[in-house]
């Protein structure tokens, strides 16, 4: 039956950090302790605010679809957030509820993207955004980027690497895997690059929130006419509960609710009645205090990195991760990352996962676990460097 | 921006009855008593076990991510389900845990069709099957059928309307919208005419449970090779869940999975806690209550609808719908439903949301109301045809 596989599923490759997952899952059994900091994923329970609001949607025991588009209140909460944050009217009939950023960016490509034409995006990024380009048999154009455009895209990339039949760029900041922001005014001009070529302007912006030094800027700020993805799962700390949102362009409003009704019918009930408390001032608090201590995790694990010979080039100010250089020791990532795995019982992820940029000589680090767990992982990678 | 729009959109409809629904919300807030026989939803609420097992989850606080095909203990409960319902035996490696039965379709289709290529379903059908093939750039090849196959597509029709271009057949018992039943050698036969002509078997098995006569056969009891499309929605009660799965053909275990970490991630996981209840003991009394529930129900709206006038030439044996000939009172469905709702306040779903074949004589009643509620709704109906 092999033949009747799509042709699409070929370029659309694992997530190579499974293997070693599933290896750390092994050794866990057998007894070994194991540093996850291979985990896109806050270790910090759910905040007890939407906990208590889940719990009463349970108990009031009506778990029925909403509209596809989400609960009225949810998406006026959303606009309220943009008012608050960035101090844009964003009017609510453009946000749309989703099962996840992935569900998010599923419905963006969806509603724009034709197959055969390209999408620019930035080499290393966020392994996922390629593969919906194939699932809608398009192709996506990476960009190798440095640390001399803070690995993001610009205004200049975006016109040196555009082509006629590319559709349009994303941008992802805070950056996965680098970590790295992108400034408002690059990113003003790069809306306004994009938007000259007639293109559309995908804005992942999964990790706002979630920044060290200046806050991020969203595009909204810049362009109505911009797709933006959003998500509960990493500044709100709600993963599992897999809900996020998008910002559509209002032409865009009609396709996106026809493919939202027959993509999903509808987004998690009771996830939404949880996120719907995420804007408490109480959950504001709480999420501010996760905030600082992810900024403290981040210079901690930054500076000790550096100290152990490994190279990072552009400071992260965003997300949980450090996207290290190891060339110094290695010019195989995913084999020094199986090595580390196997020797140290230390889990991260290859750079393989994030494009082909060199991707060799890098693995990604994710802050998400304590300054002590952090501290006793650096002690093995020093063990290991000097095997 | 309009020209931005992806050219799959244009074939995308809404669902006409949303139309309705936001008419029926309007009266609604005027004071008016709407009687809802649209919806594809049980009036029941969420079983107690699924809503105890759920707040235990929550109460532990640690709703993270799952692995991408589900929980295993959930996708061992399904194996397990299959075990004793079916009589198959089914590896859970085959189970896939989606976010509800639109997930599965999507993950089915996406790993085997390829753009320009055909499926072949029987009009009328579940209108976001064929929006799922213009998903992927497919094109499905619809096949008008009749009481006489029992609404239903058999080997015979899969053979005379295959062309050289078609990938695959969809079969849908119990149907929505018709709530017949396949019979069992209609369906192993089905499955292996598809199977000569190397064609992938999809079959939507969501209303499984949800039958009055004989128990529904399953596509897994006559094939490994096939894709089985269920969810937790309708039997099962949970819809505001967003939580179905998918079984899929053990060559395509490897795609189905690297599909799914891309789309999805995972679904919800207080949901796959919550479904783990579903196949309690507990649990599984309860839904037999509501079963038989139904059975009444499907029984009074049935004769009562006959008794009125309406054609219906095969009996529905599952499911909570019956799609009903309106010929002897219009010749225009849709205009029929919408004058009902004005003067009389009942809402249905005309026949122009599945399909074409003389969808102009048909409406979609829902039995997800009370027998009471169908008492009203009749009376009201009767006035309605004297006008």
């Amino acid at each position: 039956m092999k033949s009747l596989i799509a042709n699409r599923m070929q370029g659309i490759s694992p997530f190579y950090v499974m293997e070693l997952l599933q290896r750390a899952k092994q050794l866990e059994q057998q007894g070994r302790d194991i540093i996850h900091m291979e985990i896109g994923e806050p270790d910090f329970a759910t905040p007890d605010a939407v906990i208590g609001a889940a719990q009463q949607c349970l108990q009031e025991g009506q778990v029925k679809y909403t509209a596809a588009a989400g609960l009225p209140a949810l998406r006026e909460a959303i606009a309220g957030y943009y008012k608050d944050h960035y101090q844009v009217n964003i009017a609510k009939e453009r946000i749309f509820v989703t099962p996840g950023a992935s569900g998010a960016f599923l419905l963006a490509l969806g509603v724009s993207l034709n197959g055969g034409e390209e999408i620019l995006m930035a080499d290393p990024c966020y392994p996922c955004n390629d593969n919906f380009v194939r699932l809608f048999e398009g192709k996506s154009r990476f960009v190798n980027v440095t640390a001399e455009s803070r690995y993001q895209l610009n205004a200049e990339l975006i016109r040196q690497h555009w082509r006629e039949n590319c559709k349009g760029a994303v941008i992802a900041s805070p950056s996965n895997p680098t970590g790295t922001v992108i400034e408002a005014g690059v990113l003003k001009a790069a809306i306004e690059q994009t938007r000259a070529l007639q293109g559309c302007f995908y804005s992942d912006e999964i990790y706002h929130g979630l920044v060290y030094g200046q806050p991020s800027a969203s595009a909204l700020q810049y362009s109505d006419e911009v797709f933006v993805i959003n998500s509960f799962s990493k500044f709100f700390g709600m993963t599992g509960w897999r809900i996020g949102w998008l910002v559509a362009p209002e032409a865009f409003i009609d396709p996106v609710e026809r493919l939202a009704q027959n993509l999903f019918i509808a987004t998690s009930t009771h996830s939404q009645y949880a996120a719907l408390a995420s804007f408490s001032p109480e959950n504001t608090q709480e999420l501010e205090r996760r905030r600082r201590e992810f900024a403290k995790r981040r210079d901690f694990l930054y500076e000790n990195l550096l100290k152990l010979g490994f190279i990072i080039d552009c400071k992260p100010e965003g997300a949980f991760y450090i996207y290290a250089n190891c060339s110094r020791f290695s010019d195989d990532s995913f084999r020094f990352a199986k090595e580390l795995l196997e020797s140290e019982g230390v889990a991260v992820t290859p750079g393989k996962d994030f494009g082909k940029n060199n991707d060799n000589f890098y693995i990604r680090f994710a802050y998400t676990a304590s300054i002590d767990r952090m501290a006793d992982a650096l002690n093995r990678l020093e063990r290991f460097l000097c095997r």
